[in-house]
């Protein structure tokens, strides 16, 4: 049985916050800044130029991604970190395309995260594409024999939807494309099982529920059986099958290797890997039923204490992620005064607030004070001040 | 007059170590370890997701880039931040070869950085462009009217060969042929003058000479007059020119902030910005006049003392970067052990002995001990020892 105690306090958590924000942006757990403090002062300045041997700094996109591939039902050797999401969706989405060299369709939905479908937008334009965007509800009846590539977030960002990823690959396959699906809110937040759905490639990113500080690197993962096959358009050394062999000529390295492209950001994955040592321990079954827990929990005092807002994320848990939206035509106003009131979520456009529950350290204590102080806020019409109505660079 | 002392006393260099190999990783500057322990306990850990305003996380690629702008000869406003050298090749070259849509022919040096080969193969097969390479004393007249990009890295990393960036410059626009410079080992070594050169793209990566740290955040410049019609292959939310409002259509930034791509790895552009303060009061002439005399020292020294080695860079401190190459047919192990007895440069295949010069922090103190060490080695045959002849993964 997974310790949540052991795992909550496992993180640094301001005083008198209740965060709900980790699909955003994880906090940070206890053991990172004590890592990356190491990583400067005992291995860059220590060991200079001789860190990328003696302190493992050459293997660790490997060994991080060996420790990912337990959360998201992969196996060791196929997962490796570097760049960014929006770089991984690129790499996965090129080469599932050109395994399909036939068909020129990728279908994606209106759900997606917009960065996912303007890289789609990209990838089409450059290579004669289509991209076909629908409603996430109608996508198993747009699945045809043009299509090439389906490319879906597991869980709307801002819905929390959760698509079926077994089925939908199922019907993919059977239609005779590949599939590329993005673990952003999924990694770390629900029982994500890659080999189970047969799925073909996987890209996420480790800053939001896996807690490796902003900007962390991310993560991609082929299929074993494609990896040899999948072509990686941005041929960088140290996806080369001997990077320091300084071959004038690219040939890729064997398996998901050759995913990799430049150097990788070694100060980011220290912090990222202490990040991961909180997972040590957690059953993915366990974090699930938790993370549901939560979530129902939340939905049901929200409904009954807020006649105000509009569930925006399904009513069947198995249909939802770890995340819950409700909707409120000044959620701008009221996110910015319940993050003054001490309980962080975050605003999407136009309307949604939105509510992210990680099993790691939240609990019901959690649920119950966002309830509270939520309710108060609406009853009290305390948001609308012009101060939480005044729109900051980031949201 | 720029205080090459008080630069020094900015790194930490470990007790007995010369260091020649801040061409392959910058040591790390003393206030890099504060600086991103500061990100880390008062940063993330306190601002969680506010960060990105309260720390001006977001804003951090394009002031990051004002700060680097000043050291290759641009203007604050003209270079973000981000990804990794190869990322932001790739991002240039397949701008550059889209401006020019009716010429397909991209020529570069068989002296470049492999990886920007393979990237550029890569390009050249997605697009239908052809990749000529040719010797680095034949770029010039290779330049013809079917060139649609010259692409070079403007140090050669193996000889240190120097090219003439405004004269091959003004002679691909000339064919009508635009420019992409790799400065990878000139920013930060050599007084770089893009808009003096009137280059059309530029990119760099800053864990070299300027001391970012291993894998730190790469950047690119785009000529101004080029930034607002350069189209971003890489189409991801941060280059948008509205990230926030999650718009479904990508639309790029203007200017050089349609080159982000995905989210920033702040950690990793906190220790950046701690290395960029050493630069602070840095005059580029002093830097390259400095820079001048540890390799010409350097070249006498050798040429002294150790007769088996053959420079295998310019003569000419005017056609060289900071960095000297001598050939060795055993270099191998001949750098194996100069490293064990505290003299740091790098081996680079098939033979050849790599020493970097940063004025910064290397003094002509260092180029003595390196040319007494070496040529002790040589004279006593010491370096054919069997655990000199053994290869590490990354060498």
């Amino acid at each position: 049985m997974t310790d949540f105690t052991k795992t909550r306090a496992a993180f640094h958590l301001p005083e008198g916050v209740t965060y709900l924000d980790g699909n955003s942006l994880g906090p940070m757990p206890v053991g990172a800044a004590d890592r990356v403090a190491r990583m400067m002062t005992e291995e860059w300045s220590q060991m200079l130029i001789t860190g990328w041997n003696r302190a493992g700094w050459y293997r660790q996109p490997r060994d991080v991604g060996d420790r990912i591939a337990r959360l998201i039902g992969a196996d060791a050797g196929q997962v490796v970190m570097g760049d960014t999401l929006t770089i991984k969706l690129f790499q996965a989405l090129s080469a599932a395309l050109a395994l399909r060299p036939d068909r020129r369709v990728i279908l994606s939905d209106g759900g997606n995260f917009p960065s996912d479908l303007y890289v789609a937008e990209g990838v089409a334009r450059a290579t004669g594409a289509t991209l076909r965007v629908v409603a996430p509800e109608d996508v198993a009846q747009a699945i045809d024999d043009e299509l090439a590539v389906l490319m879906l977030t597991e869980v709307d960002y801002r819905t929390g939807r959760r698509h079926d990823m077994a089925g939908l690959t199922a019907m993919a396959h059977a239609a005779g494309a590949l599939t590329v699906w993005d673990l952003a809110h999924s990694a770390g937040a629900v029982d994500v099982d890659l080999a189970g759905a047969d799925a073909d490639f996987a890209v996420g990113c480790t800053y939001k529920y896996l807690n490796g500080g902003p900007g962390a690197p991310a993560f991609i993962w082929v299929r074993p059986e494609l990896a040899d096959a999948a072509q990686p358009i941005l041929q960088g050394w140290m996806g080369h099958e001997s990077p320091f062999a300084f071959d004038p000529s690219y040939a890729p390295a064997r398996g998901i290797e050759r995913m990799r492209v430049g150097t990788p950001p070694v100060i980011a994955m220290a912090a990222l890997d202490a990040a991961l040592d909180v997972w040590d321990g957690v059953a993915m079954a366990d974090l699930r039923a938790r993370s549901i827990e939560l979530t129902e929990a939340f939905i049901a005092g929200v409904e009954a204490a807020c006649p105000d807002l509009v569930l925006h994320s399904p009513r069947d848990p198995a249909m939802r992620g770890s995340q819950v939206g409700f909707c409120h035509p000044q959620a701008y106003a009221v996110m910015q005064a319940l993050i003054a009131n001490g309980v962080i979520g975050d605003f999407r456009a136009p309307d949604v607030l939105r509510f992210g529950f990680a099993p790691l350290y939240n609990g019901l204590d959690d649920v119950a004070r966002a309830v509270d102080v939520l309710a108060r806020i609406l009853r009290e019409g305390s948001w609308d001040r012009p101060e939480y109505h005044r729109r900051a660079e980031v949201t």
